[in-house]
């Protein structure tokens, strides 16, 4: 395949930039989904070149185990781009490429909103991924890049991320894809059974059941209904149920007036680790 | 789609190509089969960058009808080429962003190889194919340009054209691809019913037997065969059979030594026109 380095990268996209086009940028770490389709949809939609890079990055993997797990399917990624458009740039760098010779994390104080959850849950992960999407940003240069709710929290660390090293781009979040019955589509899902994957949707209801309960119930109530319930499943252990104002991520068991709340959930299933989460007010 | 202008092709090809990279360019006017994508792959094997452009020129088009009829498959050739490498860029041109305001083609002269066969019965034809050959290649820059030898007096006419514009680029033939029956690949070929696909193939069975006689025989023996041959064929009318030095590209009717001849053809069938060619000697 045809690959770029990121300098390479950025000495043909700036060029562009310099006769008017804007970028769209999309990245993943690949075995796409029409979570990600529905992204450079969108990124095609608003600005005239679009690049998704395929990197599975190692620094933001706290264990060697997932990310050697994690689903590779370059050939089918590269056929489902280009159904949506041909010309979207594949930007598949190698490690060396991005990081050079050292591919570690730089530290990053992301402040309060990187504390709890997939920041407690998952040591390291966010100055992995602060690290890799600097190093993308830095490559690709553009004027937006598309991010899923779906990873809600490493959303607003992207948008940190953004403000810390001044780069000129808007980050552009985007609501959840979800499957018919409800579960939020991830790669991940690919390694689940069709029984797990059914499964898999209570994440969904639970979170609906909260949404619907959160104007009349206090947040401990729904988080022990939500502990009972995912304890009577089987072959699926929850990692947190928390509920958190949208700007702090702090975990919350007070609702304060005026604040907007979403609900955030981790769960294992199988050995596979899942997130999901939801507006809840 | 994502499309891009001749000068930004430019832009963003032009620093890549300081930065060391070569670039291999296929020209193509779309309806791609495996005689295309075999270039192409010719050219991902010799250069780190490849541009496919899928242009229908109409200034190469004596007959509107032609024009009219010529097929267009856009979404399966991004398809063919995502296949063989996602990151090929595909220049797809409008005819206003190549030719400007006047969609008319310049006047060459490319000297006897131009005058004989296709330069006879497609009046105009080469004068079209050399002003887009050579936009497209003002476009593109490329180091490496990659025509099959199926259009062989078209090749010679790029190979002048080059030589009459100066550009710093190199054309590569490339070997006929044939379907398993010998049919030479074309994208006319779509066009054929299956049957007139079969009937077809006796293009190459005559070519084949041209060959075999050419060193025993003398030139309008052999082209009197043929003729009687295609009398016989039903919907199929022999345009012409030329044998002729691969140099000079004048139909001879004597064999001179130490010249390598190839034998033309070209044939309509169902109202369709098909050529090919094949070295004698």
């Amino acid at each position: 395949m045809i690959l770029y380095t990121p300098a390479e990268l950025s000495a043909f996209i700036d060029p562009l930039k310099h006769k008017g086009r804007t970028v769209g940028f999309v990245p993943t770490m690949g075995a796409l989904h029409k979570g990600h389709i529905t992204l450079a949809a969108q990124a095609l939609h608003e600005c005239s070149i679009v690049v998704i890079s395929i990197f599975v990055n190692p620094t933001q993997f706290n264990k060697p185990e997932d990310l050697e797990h994690y689903p590779r399917t370059l050939q089918a990624d590269a056929m489902l781009i280009a159904q949506l458009d041909p010309n979207i740039i594949i930007f598949a760098p190698t490690a060396r490429d991005l990081y050079g010779d050292r591919v570690v994390a730089k530290s990053y104080d992301f402040g309060v909103i990187a504390t709890a959850m997939e920041g407690q849950f998952r040591p390291g992960h966010f100055d992995g991924v602060g690290t890799v999407v600097n190093l993308l940003f830095r490559a690709v240069n553009p004027d937006k890049a598309y991010f899923g709710e779906k990873d809600y929290q490493q959303l607003k660390v992207v948008e940190k991320l953004v403000e810390i090293e001044a780069l000129p781009v808007q980050i552009v979040p985007c609501a959840i894809a979800r499957n018919p019955e409800g579960l939020a589509l991830s790669s991940r899902n690919a390694r689940l059974t069709a029984s797990e994957r059914a499964q898999a949707t209570i994440i969904y209801r639970m979170l609906k059941e909260a949404q619907s309960r959160f104007a009349s119930e206090d947040i401990p109530a729904i988080q022990a209904l939500l502990q009972q319930t995912f304890a009577q499943e089987e072959n699926m252990e929850l990692e947190y149920f928390d509920i958190a104002p949208v700007d702090t991520l702090l975990p919350s068991i007070h609702k304060a007036k005026n604040i907007k709340y979403r609900a955030f959930i981790a769960v294992m299933i199988s050995g596979i680790r899942l997130i999901d989460n939801m507006q809840l007010n």
